[in-house]
């Protein structure tokens, strides 16, 4: 097993956070430079045509993308600790607090990050093709992720962690969507206590240092 | 149990069609009338905040959103026909591809939805917080929906169902996407043999008529 890895980037970060939860450490970790654009050669596209990080080759050849697929697939194998969910119920609601942190969180710190600065002149979306910025996505992408902090200290105010009253999968999601808003100078206000609160507490976990 | 729908929408559709593959039939049904901006009222706001359906209410007043979370709580519930995989690897690759068509395929075809036209002005966006629409979208979406048409054609020359060699979630997502393109006068291009057949023999299903 082979896991397509690029140190700093925020999607790759969550799968490596996942697996340090879970305690698997016999992942085959190897780096693909996105500094370099080397998700972009054609020997990396050759092994994932959808140029993206982190991808998970098992020895059956079979190649996972998306980070969240990639837990499910180690959820599945190894279930203890479940970062995912223990019945009907907690699942749901992991798979509903996880996507709200990815659709309402991510993708608008992804459209503020992307969208400004020379770097990404052209390639305002990960992946194979190359997409124009479009500058309003900047302020729009800031005010979304301002509206979902909102949401988030309001839940850890009645709710010790994002999902369920255990550490999950939707946890890290959030963990990670704070320090990349960070990128873009977006940070938790002061008075999101409960925020702020669960911040500080998730940052203590070992699994962050990956 | 109660789930707040809206018959015409895609993503209400999306949960009707996998409770129809589950043969579950005895969950309420209430209608929220998004044609009136019912989603909205301080009545529906008090049921669910974030003025989206679907929403199931279980019993003991847990308010689950998110089309997917909703779905995976009743393939917890009900596992059979499994929908979405069954076993690590069938797993993993059901959220892929599901995460695929949402990300690649629903989400830009939304774009070009939502972002043209006088009807959505200030709503280009689902949710409680009015956006302004970003004309530059429309056609941004309708090239990633283009693109990714392609994806899904070549995928499935190889494999008759999008993500495993059995019916799943990511074939209702897929369905409902070229549905919704459709709203968007985006088309499966007709030298995509593999996805026009696979399209018409979904149509086929029972399913497709809730």
């Amino acid at each position: 097993m082979k896991l397509y890895d690029y140190d700093i980037a925020p999607n790759p970060r969550r799968a490596r956070m996942f697996l340090a939860e879970k305690g698997i450490d016999n992942v085959d970790i190897v780096q693909v430079d996105l500094g370099n654009k080397e998700q972009l050669s054609d020997n990396f596209r050759a092994i994932n045509p959808s140029c993206i990080v982190p991808a998970l080759a098992l020895d059956d050849g079979t190649l996972i993308t998306e980070s969240v697929a990639i837990c499910r697939y180690f959820e599945e194998l190894q279930p203890s600790p479940p970062l995912m969910g223990r019945d009907a119920k907690e699942k749901a609601l992991v798979e509903m607090w996880q996507r709200r942190v990815e659709l309402q969180g991510m993708l608008p710190a992804g459209d503020t990050f992307r969208n400004s600065g020379k770097r990404w002149t052209d390639r305002a979306l990960a992946g194979p093709v190359n997409y124009a910025q479009i500058p309003e996505l900047v302020n729009r992408g800031r005010a979304r992720v301002e509206y979902f902090l909102g949401v988030l200290n309001e839940q850890l105010g009645v709710s010790e962690f994002v999902a369920t009253e255990t550490f999950t999968i939707a946890d890290i999601t959030a963990f990670i969507l704070i320090e990349f808003a960070g990128w873009s100078k977006i940070e938790i206000p002061e008075e999101y206590g409960a925020l702020q609160r669960w911040f500080q507490s998730t940052k203590a976990r070992p699994s962050v240092k990956v």
